[in-house]
This record gives structure tokens, C-alpha cells and sequence, in this order.
């Protein structure tokens, strides 16, 4: 069953940006209609009460997933985005590219593009690559699935998303960032954006983890999870992301996880109504445990299906924008 | 060209399963059920006289090949049959997924169920993965693509479709499973079902691999290929699954295919319109000989065609199934 | 947006072979057919002006890339190619495949022929790999995407389409193709095309890597790329294969790019208008240096565009022949 693209209406004349590299330089007007565009897919597509899960808003676009990192889940979510918009979804991965015969990544790029390419998904190790595919790509989209500690604006956005979903607003409320701090592309992301959206961020974990630099941005820094927990409203516990660190940064897991893993025990001095998110794959009786993770305070699957509806917002709103820039 | 779906009618009202994990539980109404289905997709679909090869039963429905073990072939076939009903198909590869990041296969499951899947083809080396999914997804169909050695019923069915096809009926047929039946879960799916419907299935191969447990259910044990020849309708050829085994199960290669092997001077002593299967890829040599393989009583590529027919079958009706329990 | 399809008209009827197998056997007639259908298909499709981009010629047909060597670039090309086309594209790659468990590549293509394809697309190491194909397939189109050393045929009549597009016609231009021309597929399939539609071609580079048997064909041969500047209209700056090679042809690539690579200084040394073609992915400091593969002259991103429209009018023309044959 097909939405009938003709009730949706025309993508927002008043965005503008043809490419979705960071939420460092969107302003809260941006970020705001982004949500609310990836509130009505969700309501009105993903969730269609007659089942119209498709809406054929870009037909006869192409999309590639130019993924230098692996990731089903980001690649997965993404392609499906793009497929219930009526796309053709192309995935490119590193391994079996002509990179590995000695070709630069802009030329890989402008390759994809003379394709006839409308948009790409692009991550890739290095900070800044997908800045580096936008100045170069012409009349093509470029959004950011994640680019090595730097931004991962969608994913930011889902959790924006989801907690807006929940509590109405963004405006005034504690939210948390657990964990692995200063390698987390994620934290960085969300800090931008829950700063401009009058949110009060708090970083947590331990000092090799979290480090006193985000003070000078406004955010508060605290190294132990016990001391904030009665007054925090959003928990996002961050994957210890153990493939992106060289020097151990804590003695052992049992260790990390006897102070900062969010149990029963702890869960029972917060909020009544705290809630519970985390960016995928989550590692139980690390950074979570399974009672509070399949609780009903969680939002960690409610993320994953909003995840979707903010890709295919993403998607819609910078390649009708490319494409009224190539006019 | 797309075949008209308001000429085809509703799916079958009698079949309520959203999942199709295994044919040990079905009844032979269920199993008669769906080959009468499939049967009618590859005369009217696959096989269109107008070549109106595309019926769309499941626009706007989204499938993911969740494949941990390697099959290009199976995943091929599934994939196929989801997109000439008109199915977004994604494939979701174990190496470059969340797994290795240390995520349980629930987590990767509910993940991508809250992505929007309305069904998941699942293969697993763990005999019960499957079920696992089935037990803990919500309004998203399971199909089973093979776990361990325990059923791969999509493809017992297709070989019972493709006897069906040539034969009439499986009433009463004498039907030789002959190979490595301990290690297949191609034959434990071929039994319980033949048995259901009416067939005496024999199962034949040296001691080593195949037990005398079988003949407690009524199913007929030998050792000798060169005893049975006789007698039999339909041999089923099976692979020796040499990654499957720890300890070899016999001498060599060339003394199996000496004792089992079927080629034209064994097939010369079988009833003269004697049929042979054999779920590929084949060993030419081994199991079968090459003469035997591309002969005029091999029905190894029609089952190939029939085994879209019979996904085509298995998609539509668990995935429709699905939706009306979510209702 | 869809290009309505009976504004397109029906394929070509002189057009009667069912595979691409390589440029040797087509007569300048077919080879221009595919120019002039290509053409039309970059003009009116790929670059229409109503942004039409997809046009429903083979919907409900589905096309497999069967690649048994890695490809993004030529995969992704043909995938689009199929996909703009409106058919359902699958992949299937040489790692995932069963002949890891031993299967034949006939096999292995006749299986795929059951599944209901319509077309294969097929790279493989070996030559004469697509013809093995085409002789054991029936009402099945394939098109060769480089086999070996022998041809390449939908690159060359993309570099073909190229020049055609920038200087009218091929009729007495001289093309020099310059590099690694005993290994090269590429150069061989321009070779017969440019012969046979009266064009000049010089092949050009060291010894080691450029035979003098090409002279009984009809083709210059040269050792200094410094002689031939003045007088040639397209230079093809060919890849140097390393991975093809066995024994080192030159002594460094330094003294390689000394002697053969495209720079601006020779640029300077050729005709005004000289054109500058380089099949990907280009080794920038090697064949070519970067002001030189990025300044006015150089086609090279013309041919990944033209790459696309060429793929469409090759499955059009041979998956309409395989089913005119198949009637």
C-alpha cells in the first residue's frame, strides 16, 4: 500500500541545506524541523493506521550507502529509509571497492556522482570526510552516517527524537551522556543539539572517559553516576566502544560496570519517570543491565523505529533541496 | 509487467501461523495448504503466459535476509521471491554485523523488527534460532531458511512440490533419502512431511550417517543404495556436507560415491520413470554423476524454479498472517 | 517522476543477439545501434530535463550481477543501469557463493537461470567465462563484464559514446591507448570497436607491456608516448594492472610516470582539443596527474555518466532479444 504523495505536501522551503554533515552548525530552528518532520513519517507512514508504509516522496532518485566502516545497523536503517520514500538504495561497501587499488575517496566520490547518484550515506573513519565529499560533489546530497569521533548527527537526532516523542519538550531537561565520552561521535552530536535546544546535558564516566574540556561549552562533567542520578530526566548510556581505544581506560569491565551500570538498584534512586536510552548494540551487564534495558522505563527500541523516521526526513529534506539547488 | 492482484484474491483465511519455523508441527492440511499455493504462483506467476512475472501481494512490506551462515543460494531464492511479490527485501550479513560488536541475536532481532520488518528469513547454525526469533518478535512473520541440522522447510517443500508437479500425488510413493541424513536437516524436514502426506520414505547411507533412530518414527532404514533400486519413485540426493562433519564418516570420497553414488548404471536397475532430486550445489561425482545430474529424470533445476514459488508461497502467507494477528 | 514508456517505443528489431559477449563478432552496424540507443538513453533519461530518471522497460524482469572478481564501480554501474530500468537487480558475489562448497560455474548459472532471471551480468577471472554462460543458459540475456584479459565490451562502447558525443563521429580520428595493453580487456574491446567504426588506434607504452602483434590487426604500435603527442586526438590512459601481473614490466613507477604519464606539460605538446579518457579508478601521479585528470580536456567523469546509459541500452537490447528468442 502507497501513501498518497499528493496529501503530504512539498519538502520545507525553509530548509535549505543541501547536504546533513553536523548538528554543530544547524541552528535550533533547523534541528526543530527536522524533528518535526521525522515525527509526521513516523506518525503518518511508519506507524500508518492503513497500513501506507511507503510514501513515494523520491522515485526515481538513487542513493548509495558508501560505508567505510561497517555497520548493518546505521546501513540497514537507512536503506530502509530510503526505500519506504520510493528510492533505489545502492550499497557500496569499502572492502570490495576500487579503493583498495589505490583510489583517493573524492575520486570514489565523483565517481558515485557521475553515476547519476542523488544523494549519498556516507561513514568513514576520518573526522570531516563527509565535509570533504560535500565540497567536492555537485548537485548531490551528503549526509553524515557517522564520521570517527566527530558527528553522528542522525543518530542524535533519534534520541532528540524519542525523548521529545515522550516528554513534549526538550526545553529544561537534565539528559546524561554515560560513559565513553571522548571517543563517542554520538556524545558530541547530541551535546550540540540539546544545547540549542535549551536542554542541560551532563557528560558522566570515568576521568580517562570524560574530560573537563565540555565545562567551557556549558555542559557539566561529573565522574560518578551515583552522585547525579536523583536528578537526571534522560539517561543515554554509550557503548564502551572498546574498537576505537588504544590504551585501556579502566581497570576491567567489572569495574566500569560496578559505577556506571544502570541496574535495578540504581535505577530505584532516580527519577520516577526517568527514562532509559541507549545507541545500539547495547552490551548487557556492561553499560546496561537486561532487567533495566527490557524495562518499562527503555527506549532503546523505540529509538531504532524513530531512527528510521529521522533518515527518511534527513533524506527527503537535503536531496529536494540539492535538487532545487541544481535549478 | 505486473500481474493484476485483484485477480488473485485474498490470502488463505485457514492458514493462521505468522511463522514457519519447521514442517514437524504442521498438519498435512497446512503442508497441502501451502504446495497448492506455490503451486499456483509458478503456473501463474513465474510461469506467465504474458509474462506478468510480478505480483504485487506485499508492496510496502519490508523483508531482511537475516543469513548467519553462508548461503548465496537460499538467500538468492528468498530474495527473489520477496521482490515479485513486490517486498522491499534487505539483506542483513552476520560478518559485518552488530554481533561481533557482542550483541545477542534477540537484541539484533528486536532491532531490526523496530526498524519496520514485517518478516525476517532467518538461517542459523543453532538448531532453535528460529524459534527464538519467533518467540520474541512481535507482528513480524519468521521463516525458517535453515538452523543447524534440526529443518529447512522451505526446501522440503519444494522438493515435495516438484514430485507433486510430476507425479500427482505423494500418496503412497516410495521416496529414498540417501546421503548424510544425520547431519541434514533437509532430510528431517523431507520426513516429517512425507510421512504426513502419505509417503514411505526410506532413508539410505552408510552406518555412519544414518542412524536406526529414524525407524521409530515409521520411516525405513538401509545401508545399501544397490538394494533399494527397485523399488523406489523418487531418490533425494543429498550433499555429503563435509564442513558439517568433525570425524570422517567414511574411507574416502571415491569409496562413498562407489557405494552411493547415483549414475546411469544404477539408474538403468531403477523403475523406469524413477525421478532424481538433489538440493544443490551438487558434487558431480560424489552424490551424483553427471550423466544422472543433466538426465532426463533429473528434476534438480525444477526444483530450483519451484523453490521460488514455494518461498513466494511461505512469505505471502506467514507475512499476512502476521498482519491480521497485529490486528 | 517515471519517463512514460509508450512515449519510448519498442527495441530495437535489428538488434537480434541475446548476449554481449564482446566487440570482435559485432558489426560496425550493432555497434553503432547500441551508441545511438545508449545515446538516446543519456539524453532523454539520464540527464532529462524533467528529472524523468527511471523508465519502465523491464519491469518484473530481475537481472543478477554474478561477479566472480570484486567491482564496486562496474557493478553499481550495471546496477543502477538495471534499476533505472525498473527491473529487480540481485547480487551475487563469488564469497558468499556455493562454489566454496564445489560447484561448477555452469552450475552455479544454471541454477540462477531457474530462479526465473532474466539476465546475468558476469565478471570473471577467466576468459571465455561469459560465452560458458551464454552456450548453457536458454531465454536467459548475458553480458559480459570482463573476462580476463579478453574483452570488456561496455567499456569500451562507453569510451566509444564519449568521444562520439564530444567529436561527432569516430570515422579517422587516431585514439591512442597508452599502458598496460597486454593485460588490459579494456584495450582490446576498444581496439575492435575503433577498427571496425574506422578510427586510427595507436597503442602505446613499453615493450614489456605492448606486443607487437597488434600491428597485423591494422594498429600502430609506439614506445614513446613523447612521439605520438602532436598527432593524436583521444588519448586512453590506461590503468597499470599490478594485480595482474607476474613479473615487474617496468623498473619503478616513478620511471613509468616519467616516460608515460599524461601531464601538463605534454598536454601542452598535443592538439589543442585533444580529449583525455582514463577507465577507473585512476592512479593520480601514475598514468596521469592530477591537473591533467581534472582540467577542461579530461572526459573521464563524461564516462562513468555515459557508463550507465551504455549498461541500459545493453540490457535492453539483449534481455528483449533473449525473449523475442524465447517466443
Amino acid at each position: 500500500m502507497l501513501y498518497d504523495k499528493d496529501n503530504w505536501g512539498p519538502a520545507p522551503s525553509n530548509w535549505t541545506r543541501p547536504h546533513l554533515l553536523g548538528l554543530e552548525d544547524l541552528s535550533a530552528e533547523e534541528i526543530t524541523l527536522l524533528l518535526d518532520l521525522a515525527n509526521r513519517f513516523r506518525n503518518d507512514v511508519l506507524d500508518s493506521p492503513d497500513n501506507k508504509r511507503k510514501i513515494p516522496l523520491l522515485v526515481g532518485k538513487a542513493i548509495v550507502n558508501l560505508f567505510f566502516e561497517n555497520s548493518t545497523r546505521t546501513r540497514t536503517s537507512f536503506g530502509l529509509a530510503g526505500r519506504r520514500l520510493g528510492a533505489d538504495v545502492v550499497d557500496f561497501s569499502a572492502a570490495t571497492s576500487s579503493l583498495s587499488k589505490g583510489e583517493t575517496i573524492v575520486d570514489t566520490a565523483k565517481n558515485i556522482q557521475s553515476m547519476g547518484i542523488d544523494g549519498v550515506v556516507v561513514r568513514h573513519v576520518c573526522p570531516g570526510a563527509p565535509q570533504l565529499l560535500a565540497k567536492n560533489l555537485k548537485n548531490c546530497a551528503v549526509v553524515n552516517a557517522g564520521d570517527g569521533t566527530h558527528e553522528h548527527p542522525t543518530q542524535a537526532l533519534l534520541d532528540l527524537l524519542t525523548i521529545r516523542r515522550r516528554l513534549g519538550s526538550l526545553q529544561g531537561l537534565s539528559v546524561a551522556l554515560v560513559g565513553d565520552i571522548s571517543h563517542s561521535r554520538v556524545a558530541r552530536s547530541n551535546i550540540f543539539a540539546l544545547l540549542k535546544l535549551g536542554a542541560k546535558p551532563i557528560v558522566c564516566g570515568p576521568s580517562t572517559l570524560v574530560s573537563h574540556y565540555w565545562e567551557a561549552l556549558g555542559v557539566r562533567v561529573s565522574h560518578s553516576l551515583d552522585d547525579i542520578l536523583p536528578e537526571v530526566d534522560v539517561f543515554n548510556l554509550l557503548r564502551i566502544q572498546f574498537e576505537r581505544q588504544v590504551v585501556r581506560p579502566f581497570p576491567s569491565i567489572r569495574e566500569y560496570a560496578h559505577l556506571y551500570a544502570m541496574n535495578s538498584e540504581r535505577l530505584a534512586r532516580c527519577k520516577k519517570d526517568a527514562l532509559i536510552l541507549a545507541p545500539g548494540p547495547i552490551n548487557r551487564g556492561v553499560e546496561i543491565t537486561p532487567d533495566v534495558a527490557d524495562g518499562p522505563q527503555s527506549l532503546i527500541l523505540e529509538q531504532v523505529t524513530n531512527g528510521v523516521a529521522v533518515r527518511m526526513a534527513a533524506l527527503w529534506a537535503t536531496l529536494t533541496a540539492a535538487e532545487r539547488n541544481a535549478q
